[in-house]
């Protein structure tokens, strides 16, 4: 059997989503680690977005193939008893043999959160960004525009030995702002290394006037990481939801 | 000068609002030092409700009386740089010299949340409580009607050796659910040692269908903390705010 999930976590004491080594501290981990003690075989498990150390997720999309007796109530009731209490699967079901959580993926957002009144938003503490000083949201509106499009994105790319290709296409960049927490949602087919942090970076340079809204464009035709702002903290991002073409996770009566 | 402040807290990591002995650990002991530190001098602080360990907060009030040379913003400020990051003084203002945040409170409202869908809703897994089964929640209103109102609440009580009344009134109970959270607020002139929590165990206990929600009165009758339900966990309840008369806190000009 290919099961699909829909995982939840809270990033904030892993070391991302990927396994490295002999870290266990990563949410893929945590993951092969259970599924291969619940299915008694080992098992792989592909996750569609690599998130970084500390990045949260509300609808990271994995899949898995593993052999099991349980239904699928079951099998998701026993995942979620045996996992920590910072991670969840919301949901979970068959999809067919070929499915491939990242390389069917069509559309990915990422959701940037930043809390723009001054206040410490306690309870929330662990999921934003907290900025030195008042942001012109406006401005970072503006340049958020120049975004929009397939462009070559390999400036906003922390990977400088990157041999495939830089671009991407971003179909939406979204402003948010509610109870004093602005939220920028970027969607897009597909996003480099450490790019949703390093445009956040950019545009809070924007916000901050240290960098004009117009020069946005200068930046992606330099092809420069340096010419770049700075990559904006983990835990303010988190990956709210991936999208597939029905086709390739419907199983054929 | 008597100092009014709002103080909203994450309550997780503390042993409740009041200093106990040489328990430095609780939110009036971190605030008493901090404003001692910022004063000069010794510093006494007084909060409306002496919340458990556990216990959140997004309005508790409280005041203090000392010098400082600071303007108002110029304290707030300087307040909120040292404090840890889970208390946050939200607001700070002048009042006269007479009053006390405790002996003047009108009214109190608590808020106790429940996960009532059987997610694990982990961006907010510390600021709920989870059941182990499926809630009722229109018994559990239905019960909770039987408490508004003036009654002695001396089975809600966990101060076996309580001298003073414990009759209180409760003016409201209101349930709220949204996104799989039930969130109950009861609003007081003032709440006995666990009122909340053993109210909320009681209803609890009422939605899981061990008791009838008929059967609230018969617990008030029998002024016996024996016939009441189970002390729900501190981690589900935040002091959300505390009314006062506007006489009390008004500077005349």
């Amino acid at each position: 059997m290919n099961y699909k999930m829909i995982i939840q976590y809270d990033g904030t004491r892993y070391n991302g989503w990927q396994k490295q080594g002999n870290t266990e501290n990563t949410i893929q981990g945590k993951m092969e680690t259970l599924l291969g003690r619940i299915a008694g075989e080992e098992v792989e498990v592909h996750g569609a977005g690599r998130t970084d150390a500390g990045v949260h997720a509300k609808g990271q999309t994995a899949n898995a193939r593993f052999h099991t007796d349980l239904s699928d109530v079951e099998l998701l009731s026993a995942i979620n008893r045996y996992l920590p209490e910072d991670i969840w699967v919301a949901d979970l079901c068959r999809v067919p043999e070929r499915f491939h959580s990242r390389l069917n993926a069509v559309e990915k957002t990422y959701e940037y959160r930043i809390a723009v009144d001054g206040g410490k938003h306690i309870f929330e503490r662990k999921y934003l960004y907290f900025p030195e000083e008042l942001l012109d949201v406006e401005a970072m509106k503006k340049a958020a525009n120049h975004f929009v499009g397939k462009y070559d994105f390999k400036s906003f790319c922390a990977n400088k030995k990157m041999k495939k290709s830089t671009v991407r296409c971003i179909s939406r960049i979204a402003f948010c702002e509610k109870d004093g927490i602005l939220s920028i949602s970027f969607t897009g087919d597909g996003f480099l290394y450490h790019m949703v942090r390093i445009l956040c970076g950019t545009l809070i340079e924007v916000g901050m006037h240290k960098r004009e809204a117009d020069s946005m464009n200068e930046i992606l035709q330099a092809k420069d990481r340096e010419k770049a702002g700075f990559c904006a903290p983990a835990c303010g991002l988190t990956l709210i939801s991936v999208n597939y073409d029905k086709n390739e996770t419907k199983i054929e009566a």
